[in-house]
């Protein structure tokens, strides 16, 4: 399985687009992150969404995390205001990372490799210099389990596992539990 | 505003459950990580989705990620197998972390730096050493904008802003904007 062909779009932003719009589009959309790109559409940066929340937290703050503490709660309340009108090229770093991306021809062990050493939750796929695609965490994982339950099911055809080893608790029979039974051991705990 | 004033309900996982089923969960609801509490429900980890992923990744690839390169393309497949019938106890590291937590009191700013600073998407609240509730990366961004957003609207009322002023370009008219204007910088590149 090569990251082209489990990639999915993704929704980019200009590098001198709002950062405020940015960050709204990431908060309305629940996204992972925002990719960047330049204005003539070259991937830029991969921003996770906790690298945008750095866009409300003031510089002081980011230099010495204790002030967190005892910033009052009304200038608290005011940090968005640090992103009105600025552009996500005013808030980035002056010197451009490498963003975390593969090529499409590579395998999702290399992505998810990637992935868990730069904690980035999504990865941009490459092909012959241009964005072909964004693979996030949870795709990486949904695609990973499905590729497994084929494998699975396509062994248990040819071996006959399914019949002939009915009781023994593996994978594949965890797969076909409902899903109300495979959550038994996930619950809500409340909030105010 | 205060920790536990926006922070959510969000699904919480045993540590001795199945990390496939964890996994599962992950990829099925988009979640931007998991949430671990012990059998008397103590919070135990916060994995962000990224760290999640390791769990696919085979432990001679983490210590050697050129190796990531090298795998056929089966066996990397074939990687998901990694899970089966292993609990996240036995995925975790076995000396427990300081997962990423916050007081109930704690102001948004102090969220946000710890969000920031740890590369979390997701933040516990603790209330009298109990799971109070998680405040995300895109909840954090919505309630600061929201914030914004109210006391912007406030100002307008007090000063005539609205009226006074309308062709500045504030944070203020930016967010009265449909959302099809606000979003003009946003696109989406095909993915294969």
């Amino acid at each position: 399985m090569q990251a082209a062909e489990i990639d999915e779009q993704f929704p980019v932003v200009d590098i001198d687009s709002s950062a405020l719009e940015a960050a709204r589009m990431l908060a309305e959309d629940s996204l992972p992150g925002i990719v960047v790109v330049t204005a003539d559409r070259q991937l830029y940066a991969v921003l996770p969404a906790s690298q945008v929340v750095r866009f409300i937290v003031p510089s002081y703050v980011q230099d010495d995390p204790l002030l967190a503490g005892v910033l009052a709660e009304s200038m608290a309340d005011g940090a968005a205001e640090k992103l009105g009108g600025k552009t996500l090229r005013e808030l980035l770093p002056q010197r451009q990372l490498t963003p975390p991306a593969v090529n499409a021809d590579d395998t999702i062990i290399e992505v998810a490799a990637m992935m868990e050493r730069l904690r980035s939750p999504l990865i941009a796929v490459m092909q012959q210099g241009r964005l072909h695609g964004v693979i996030t965490a949870s795709r990486l994982l949904a695609m990973a389990l499905k590729c497994r339950l084929t494998e699975q099911a396509w062994t248990a055809v040819v071996t006959g596992l399914k019949t002939e080893r009915p009781s023994s608790l593996s994978t594949w029979q965890f797969l076909e539990q409902p899903p109300d039974q495979r959550r038994s051991t996930a619950w809500h705990l409340g909030a105010g």
